[in-house]
């Protein structure tokens, strides 16, 4: 029987699922609403139903062999999701307690950026990588990092979080109840909002005067930046200077070898990537100038979520292989 | 044979050395000028005769089976202590390669803030920790992170920095050539600027302004604190602040247990310790407040660096243990 393992990525609007193999080909992929459902029961049974489903589908000869997980908030030494803000079931659910009354095999959750992180350790651009971080610019700023091989998750499993981290404590509102952390910057909504204070502040002509806050996204900033509107491509400067000088205090706590920008912001290319390389050199300590690379993400978006969630199994499966007294040549 | 570690603390001044056992006794230290000699061999001659006379006078029946070294600009990795601004030696300087001429047994050498906290895990408050940070508040801002057990080195071996991250980029110049580090307020020498400062801006009567620049300490502005002092309050109300903003992100980054902070500005004590705990409970994300512990060291500043600097090698020795095979059940 071929081993798959089957990947889960949890998102306040679907829930993506998928069966790869140990090569990190997804061989189908499927998806179901997230909060469609009143009961988390139920959730979990359609979800159930859908890898069913899927495993129907590759035909014989295979066998999972794990679940891993990606989730909103998710808690990797309990299994649970713990109050995610996007999710209509409040409180702690214990996703994995529950998911093994369909599937008898190891199952890991955590959340999505740590799941994103190990799949580009096992299957994207930080192959052979102990050390590098993958922030995810979305809809929020997500990240997670990998030290000496092994995802970073401190003493609660909640380590690796850098959208939080605070730029100008008089600064914007977050979400989170305090003002001024870096996703509420560097994001795609943290961009539109540059944009809106920008053209508060600045007397430049810009067609961006045009479009209200509702209708502005961070695409059509990049749009507009491309063509050489002054306002957007200020955005994009004050955007990558923010990141910038947040990401050198983070060279200077954890010393990666590589940062990897992923999603919808990082879509933007060298448009982003350019001066949040500028300027992280700037701000970052001489001891590490030169030295850590900042790259795109090797794993195409379509397929990252449920790669990385995959690749918590297939990582943890690698590991203890690696520690199995056959290897110790000692024995 | 009852095995010792000699434990080498390499500062700017002076060069401490004793012989520890594995319960963290220190039997016997000394010292030796950093200085004092032109070339880098002598000195090595000098501290490899120091630690024979200790090793005389502790008597018979004892060998080193290690020797650790907390080093300036200490590169575990390589050994070596890559261009200390505070030695007149300049340059790479190969530590254990050349201190192998004299001893035969394990060696390993770090900067004294990771010795410092691997000592804490050892022989201080941190025992049973596994993921905590010791911050050393003296001229500097020293810091050395555990995760998962491990002192974290990252990619190049200069993880965990908290000195040099950013405050405000436009704020104080800092020795390392930037400005604003969070040395140059988080200090014995911060502490004195902020005071100088203060005494600019406000109008506040103070008797610190009857001493100049130069002959102002950390320590007055401690005993001048102690009682009542308006500015000397402020100034330390300011460094915690300071300080517990910085820590704020640095919990979101690697989520601690413990901060323990140690060294000259901690022995103030209460005026320190009290304003930290509630301006980095203040400026953390919900999902880590109230959890993690800032407490002071548990070493005698005595012995501090002698015995981190051993735990170097006794933490080896003990994951050497762990890892043997005899200790894998499956074997």
């Amino acid at each position: 029987m071929k081993e798959l393992v089957a990947g889960i990525d949890i998102g306040g609007t679907g829930t993506k699922f998928g069966l790869t193999d140990r090569d990190g080909n997804v061989l189908i992929s499927n998806s179901i609403r997230t909060n469609a459902r009143e009961s988390f029961d139920t959730y979990l049974a359609e979800l159930h139903a859908g890898i069913e489903s899927a495993l129907a589908q590759v035909g014989d000869g295979y066998q999972v062999v794990g679940i891993g997980v990606g989730a909103p908030n998710g808690n990797y030494f309990k299994g649970t999701i713990d109050d995610a803000p996007n999710l209509r079931w409040r409180g702690i659910l214990h996703f994995i307690e529950e998911f093994k009354a369909y599937y008898d095999v190891p199952m890991a959750l955590t959340n999505d950026a740590n799941a994103a992180a190990l799949g580009e350790m096992l299957f994207g651009a930080a192959k052979g990588m102990k050390d590098f971080v993958v922030i995810t610019l979305g809809t929020g700023l997500g990240s997670g990092f990998v030290v000496n091989g092994q995802v970073l998750y401190g003493y609660d499993g909640f380590a690796g979080e850098v959208g939080h981290v605070i730029v100008d404590i008089n600064g914007r509102e977050c979400g989170c109840g305090r003002q001024g952390c870096l996703e509420t910057y560097v994001s795609a909504p943290g961009i539109v909002r540059t944009v809106q204070e920008m053209l508060g502040w600045s007397k430049s002509d810009s067609a961006l005067r045009k479009i209200c806050y509702d209708d502005l996204t961070a695409a059509t900033i990049a749009e507009f930046a491309q063509k050489g509107d002054p306002v957007a491509l200020k955005a994009f400067d004050f955007t990558a200077k923010t990141l910038g000088i947040k990401l050198a205090d983070m060279v200077a706590h954890t010393s990666p070898e590589a940062i990897f920008l992923f999603g919808g912001l990082a879509n933007a290319g060298d448009l982003l990537f350019e001066p949040v390389r500028r300027y992280t050199e700037e701000f970052m300590l001489n001891l590490y100038k030169n030295r850590v690379k900042i790259l795109p993400s090797a794993i195409g978006e379509q397929n990252a979520a449920i790669l990385g969630a995959a690749a918590l199994i297939w990582h943890d499966m690698d590991s203890k292989n690696e520690q199995s007294p056959q290897n110790i040549s000692a024995c």
